[in-house]
């Protein structure tokens, strides 16, 4: 193990500070419980002798084994003395729930902060916080909160945020996405954001990084971060703060000076990073990430049952810096006489009438033509069946296509149509992703385009991960 | 009557080229009767007596009794004898299903189009379409979809695409929000948008205007149309054919030419107008207008349990040219009496610390207190409860504190929180909207801020509808 290994790989845990009620501090230990963490826990308590049937120690000097990693969520007053404890005890990393630093906007707040770094770097440990929820690793059995998914995956999240850890985790398990780790990391008064990307990008697990950021302590030291990663993984980032009203609230949420935008903007585009700025959009491009294939010129072939949503998208490909594909004069032929002569289209975008979602044959006949035109490199497929079945056959027919012919295909939903989560399974199993407006899906296809065209600029070769599938699925 | 009323108040109806399987032109014919149309429908086939149990005719001549409104879904070769018989009827609409005409893109089409305009200007009806699938009106018992809401509302909807009216109200409906009258108009030969937009305007029960719309064939008419509602009521336009990839498309699905994207920015600008780019946001925006109340200076308080998605959301208002509200000293002393002293933040944007979704006091106190204060003119809320029977509280709470503040309020469900469709409900009933991120929420909230100074710059008074409630819900 070395630099920042013990966050995801240590041996044993102990927690300080840990209420013997149903309070919310209990999240860290029901969240080690609930993922089955290997190695001993040791609640640490002044007077209780166990909680939730695990024997507790008074004090960390008390715990009879080596601590690799402690989590405190003890109140501020008690956390220099519990610092100097992890200091004999020759403790590796201190998670530090305990809020009340840098973000209380007040000169004593930020003076302590400053000291929990001396404290660290004089006892020999790092500190992960204050005002972070720690961290969650499937595949170690950590996690900050109960309910976490236990499927491991190809994603790494660094989130300033504790709370995004769980909301995030949970909105992307229920699209198939699942993570290898992620770290809440919040006022970062010792281990911040550039040395948690460097780190996380060298876990050849990781293919896929995103990040939730207010603001880094040393800029530089971003800059080189990015820099080493460019072109290497994608890094998806939001980052808020960008505004004054943003920084204001970045300031009393993690402390965190937000810095320039403009400078965060030239870093974004000199390391071909990915940026975005809702939940939704960090899950879309996630998706494109885990499941689109690199290469290829972003010429996309839409092909749509409803005709006002294709003629909108058609718009949001040429403003992503999408082309749409010019169909080759075969592949017009073979439309034409797979569709009905009226009320659809054999030029791209392609519009197989409405008749499509009672005859899938439509659909699939064409997606099959657009597929073999070499002039595509991405199909983007609004519909689905008039009914469940026709909805699975539907389903089944992408998931075929993306295997079969390679290319990126990426499946829009409509209102009403493929509503059942369940139905969508197969998509996210088979590498489809699935977005809820073709925009959506173009906006985040058009960063997958960029990401492959500032690899192949800068003559950096397709890690064996991204050559190997689309879409590796879940890592362990 | 006059004008466009026939459209969605004729007395009678013919369905010309209707199939006797079970075949997508059946749509027209399922649609009145599911909606229990109440005047007589006259289903005319060559050679079958009967459809689906209702008498049928030969030919239109032959129909006993007058004639206001006649669908044809006959092939386009037949469409000019059945104009004929139209003219002979004395019919007062046509809405030609039919398509095949100038989004084909040849010469042929387009001739066959202008042909049209004339045989209806000469036999003195009007035609809607081609290509297009008429009307939804379920106050009138008409539809174009089978299984569409038979609950009417306060909104209308013009579209140039006929299966977007199909998707979108049925998007619109399990939010809460319902339909006066909805037009699809296709290829717009002779009735066009300008003309429906004044029409629909001047329908007292219609408060909220939206639309689909690839291009018009007269530019001037629309400004017209648009200065004469501008600041009168809300127009939330989805145009597109925007590029020239959307312009191609645009021709190849309607026969339409787009015009030039500059001179439609600058009519949405002079007048007031909405501008949405995707169904979503379409979707968002209806929301806002139907439950929003008008004025206020557009300052917004903020509230979240998750303190991440509320930095983003900080930097989202002040993009979208709203301000974060300055408590005041009275407000703020209040909120730091409700609040737990570490973890939270009684500035704005507000975090209640994570604790706040399982002890709703938090939430709840807070809301009261940013209500009371006269700074703030909305309250975009981010969270729900930890439990269902949490959740409803919650969102009872919300809906009280718009009933009684009076002011705008907006809930922001997180993933994994008030995940039940049912849940909302006294929400949409409560005139709260729900949008699923804070930056969504915070893009619709200032457009209609945007509309209230478009109106107060004007000195145009607030219709009696909205002042009135902010929410008067279905208007039948």
């Amino acid at each position: 193990m070395n630099g920042l290994d013990v966050l995801t790989h240590p041996r044993s845990v102990a927690l300080v500070g840990l209420p013997r009620g149903f309070k919310a501090g209990k999240v860290f230990l029901f969240g080690l419980l609930d993922q089955g963490f290997p190695g001993p826990i040791y609640p640490v308590h002044p007077e209780a002798s166990e909680i939730e049937g695990i024997r507790a120690y008074p004090r960390i000097a008390d715990v009879p084994d080596p601590l690799d990693m402690v989590v405190v969520m003890a109140p501020r007053e008690s956390v220099p003395e519990i610092l100097e404890a992890c200091t004999v005890k020759r403790v590796r990393i201190v998670i530090l729930y305990t809020s009340g630093y840098g973000e209380t906007g007040d000169e004593q707040g930020r003076q302590e902060e400053r000291r929990l770094k001396e404290l660290a770097v004089k006892g020999g440990f790092r500190i992960l916080g204050p005002n972070c929820m720690g961290v969650y690793s499937p595949a170690s059995g950590l996690a900050c909160f109960p309910g976490m998914p236990r499927t491991a995956g190809p994603v790494g999240f660094l989130s300033q945020s504790g709370s995004l850890c769980n909301l995030f985790t949970n909105m992307c398990s229920s699209r198939g996405i699942h993570f290898r780790h992620v770290v809440s990391y919040g006022n970062a008064c010792d281990v911040d954001l550039p040395e948690l990307v460097e780190w996380m990008a060298a876990d050849p697990d990781v293919r896929v990084l995103c990040s939730y950021c207010e603001g880094v302590r040393d800029g530089r030291a971003m800059v080189r971060a990015c820099q080493k990663i460019a072109g290497q993984k994608p890094l998806i980032m939001w980052k808020a703060g960008d505004t004054p009203a943003g920084r204001r609230a970045a300031a009393s949420h993690t402390g965190s000076l937000s810095g320039e935008a403009r400078l965060w903007r030239s870093v974004f585009n000199q390391c071909g990073m990915c940026r975005v700025e809702d939940i939704e959009e960090m899950l879309d491009h996630v998706m494109a990430f885990c499941h689109l294939p690199l290469g290829g010129k972003g010429r996309v072939a839409m092909v749509s049952g409803p005709g006002g949503p294709a003629v909108s998208a058609a718009d949001a490909a040429e403003r992503c810096g999408l082309q749409m594909a010019v169909l080759s004069q075969k592949t017009r032929k073979r439309l034409a006489a797979i569709l009905p002569p009226f009320g659809t289209s054999p030029r791209n975008p392609v519009d197989v009438g409405l008749s499509a979602s009672f005859d899938l044959r439509l659909y699939l006949e064409t997606l099959e033509a657009l597929a073999a035109d070499s002039s595509v490199d991405a199909i983007v497929v609004l519909g689905g069946g008039a009914t469940e079945e026709l909805s699975r056959t539907y389903v089944q027919g992408l998931a075929r296509l993306r295997k079969e012919s390679g290319k990126a295909v990426l499946a829009v939903t409509l209102p009403g149509y493929l509503v059942d989560e369940d139905l969508l399974k197969p998509l996210y199993e088979g590498g489809v992703p699935v977005y809820s407006t073709p925009e959506r899906a173009l906006r985040a296809y058009a960063q997958v385009v960029r990401f492959s065209r500032f690899q192949q600029a800068r003559g950096i070769p397709r890690t064996e991960a991204w050559s190997r599938s689309g879409n590796p699925g879940p890592s362990a």
